[in-house]
């Protein structure tokens, strides 16, 4: 049920790895709503996943490019203005990963070289590819450019580690960039804050599973899938969003605006509960 | 360019009065993607304004209704599924009116009968139409609500007096009722915070035309217009947004985002330059 | 161990009702301070709590006063002026009650006139205060005035219902009459926003030994206490923090900044462990 | 007139170089509080600035060290707790840095070197030195620790450049640490955003002036100067905020909480009023 909202647009996705991750739905998404893309991820992650068969189904140039990496990030652009024939209307940025994390350095023992390269991915890298970009003048006027990110920018999130702090920059790159960019050719940028989703990325987070039913049990909607993110994209890379940019744009089935909901309290009431009598009746004080 | 995004889904838009309101734009622009409508205004505003036509035009019913009345909204959401033969999917609030603003009453100086009357109007009038559709069970799953705000809510701005007021109460409810509908019904609320825009309604706000320069010099993609908040709110209550709930979302160039922008700083500045010698150079101290 | 932080200033405290109450704390911590007082409760509060005694111990005038009467409003002042000798240098506003919750009318089952009343005495009766003190000029220069709220004026907490819309309501009134205030008197004005606390009035909301558990393993310092707010208000009240104003100042052990706590999660997830062998180890998968 | 609000207390103040440092005002007001502390500034900016005075007057030790150096860091921390005689009750951060900003690189044109540094100096210097602390257990139980921040973190500011990314990933940490040393060691950290000071660090920004100029009159009680920032630092030094951790502190006069006053929106509006007639009268197209 494409609505063509892509029709004639052309795109880079980074971050593509295989059909869980968040990218891959994008790209999908992307050529069903009439996109033209390239798919661009680190080498390694391009033998380890599944990116090249999402190449080949999706007709899209597969980019080999270190995201840190100025030198591979303009021949991620140019190839991709090559092989699209013009220049770019819209690009995902879905790269995050934290060696502090990875290594299980706690927050409070973090390797300083570590967290430099847990920014420098996550965070620094979008503004290497803004910047590429811009000195290009590779991206169309009126294009539009999302990165993804989560609500442990704003709030802490015990195990989230370094990544909250990369997120937070992120944030801040997108609205710092996001002034200058638009200022100068109504180029938006914007975040997708985005309910935990199970992809390999998330999966080195400490006791994913429990948040993950923590955050859909606040959430009124529940926790919004990868296919949802995706389709919350395509409306941030069409002509309908024109004038949103610098935001944090939260796609979270309301988590962000909760306080506590029933159904999470009931949860968490259950170990409370403890003074049963022999029927099975609680006992209050 | 119809998209169909809203195609086989029925909507109510309240507040559109002429072709200057942003209810209007979402009108027209609904039609377009393939939704049926109602309209509704008060009865006062129908024989003002040019809604009777915009429902010839668009083929549809006009339904009179004081949107502080339950009784008046019972009889929209009635007559509303009725004309358009099942529940409704979508919902525009776009409803505001400050009396103490009207007669020029100071913040400091408010009459608290008229405050009482512009919350009613402009912001309890959104809890009585979510608590009524959700008693009729009018309101499809997955449906989706929007109401139209002002950064007002955030930050004070001089001559926007009591409507600031209401517009923090207008997103308070959206949070809280978009809680409770979303976790029963899976219905999604949100405000869009737009742009100052030129209204009707927005005609009665103190040194309107010089605000407006301001925001828009600080807003790295100027104003948003009617239109483009129209099809933004498109997006809202299409299929490809529905995890994104309980939010207000800044539709406003970049405006939320900014502390100082060189546009603006200049021309700021221009009062602050006095100093020139006798060939127009500026002379610092 | 009183700092003199108040030595010589005058202030009038709203809300008081029994040795639980945060506003009797401060009260208290006030004259510690060196601070000279009038407290104001409603005649049925005086009544039913012992605010006359409170008075005694701190030899301060009690005025018995409906907080949405400007007519009552302006006895205080008048009278508080006239007992201490002068203009009033800090004010607190404890006062918040919704009919619909002690009625337990839940929130899309609300009754508007009642709705009308949480809104008028939680919130509205914060800027009768303000707009009859400036209008009697009863607030001396770079006064303070602080109101107690709470953060479901920015997250949705079930159960908490309309009072989560006054808490909104009345910190708005905090920045719009701040505004005001502040550019012709500096006056400052700012709200508290308090961890749960056991008061008289917090004892309506539903499930609330339950929140303030979950509160307290959110919050690194654990839930704040009523004596721990006083002294956080008597710093707002001070002359060391003149230039704060139009702020929501979170005083809650962290609360507010937290997305997940270990703590929280680990009595969350107890009634997720619910696979367990027979040594008690838990079955994964 | 002391109110010996850190009586007894050990404090650490990095950052003061000359008497225009907000760094500086906080030493002087601390030790007049009560406290005993020590100084610790760059080997460069004890040569440049006048640190030593300081220290002299106020019986402080002063320590060469480099913010961004773990060794350093930890020497700071022996010292102090040497030099005051047992562990820190409180530690103010007042150090960033942007060589970008200084080599007058644009934002769309940084050097990536260069912004590892601003990072370095002006965010990454607060986590080392709290995980140094927190390593020694060199923080006292219920200890307070402030870093300086500015509004640029959640707003653009065009010519803060890299700053802004610096503030956020500092109020960041603020936040990631403060959930952690909280839970540990009741240990509160927050941020202070203060208003923009003319001091010898503030001086490299552009417009510098203007934007004073416009924070100003933006704001109703006007630019918050050192000196009442360090009168605000005290009280979060003190035992009166025992439970405020993990949150941003707007000293700022009400700026943050203001979209436009009056008064900046007269100065904005000379330059528009340029259609006068022969009598000075504004003609209004």
């Amino acid at each position: 049920m494409s609505h063509n909202l892509l029709q004639g647009k052309r795109g880079i996705i980074f971050g593509a790895l295989n059909d869980m991750s968040i990218a891959w739905k994008v790209a999908e998404q992307a050529v069903e709503e009439g996109a033209t893309i390239t798919l661009s991820n680190t080498p390694m992650a391009i033998r380890m996943g599944d990116v090249e068969a999402l190449g080949k189904q999706l007709n899209a140039k597969v980019i080999a490019a270190d995201a840190t990496s100025v030198e591979d990030l303009q021949k991620v652009f140019e190839e991709s203005v090559d092989a699209l024939g013009g220049k770019i209307d819209f690009v995902l940025h879905s790269i995050g990963m934290s060696p502090n994390v990875r290594k299980k350095r706690r927050y409070d023992d973090l390797d300083y070289n570590m967290l430099e390269k847990t920014l420098d991915i996550s965070a620094i890298s979008f503004h290497k590819m803004l910047q590429v970009a811009k000195k290009m003048d590779a991206i169309a006027e009126y294009g539009s450019v999302v990165a993804l990110s989560y609500v442990a920018a704003q709030r802490t999130f015990f195990g989230y580690n370094d990544m909250a702090d990369a997120k937070s920059l992120l944030e801040s790159i997108t609205r710092s960039f996001g002034y200058i960019y638009g200022r100068e050719k109504c180029v938006r940028i914007n975040t997708v804050s985005q309910s935990p989703t199970i992809t390999t990325a998330g999966s080195g987070v400490k006791g994913m599973d429990n948040l993950m039913d923590f955050s859909d049990k606040m959430s009124p909607l529940g926790n919004a899938s990868a296919d949802e993110c995706a389709s919350y994209c395509i409306t941030l890379f069409s002509d309908l969003t024109r004038k949103v940019t610098m935001q944090n744009l939260y796609h979270d089935g309301g988590f962000s605006s909760m306080g506590m909901s029933l159904r999470a309290m009931n949860q968490y009431s259950k170990g409370l509960e403890e003074y049963t009598d022999e029927n099975g009746n609680i006992i209050y004080g």
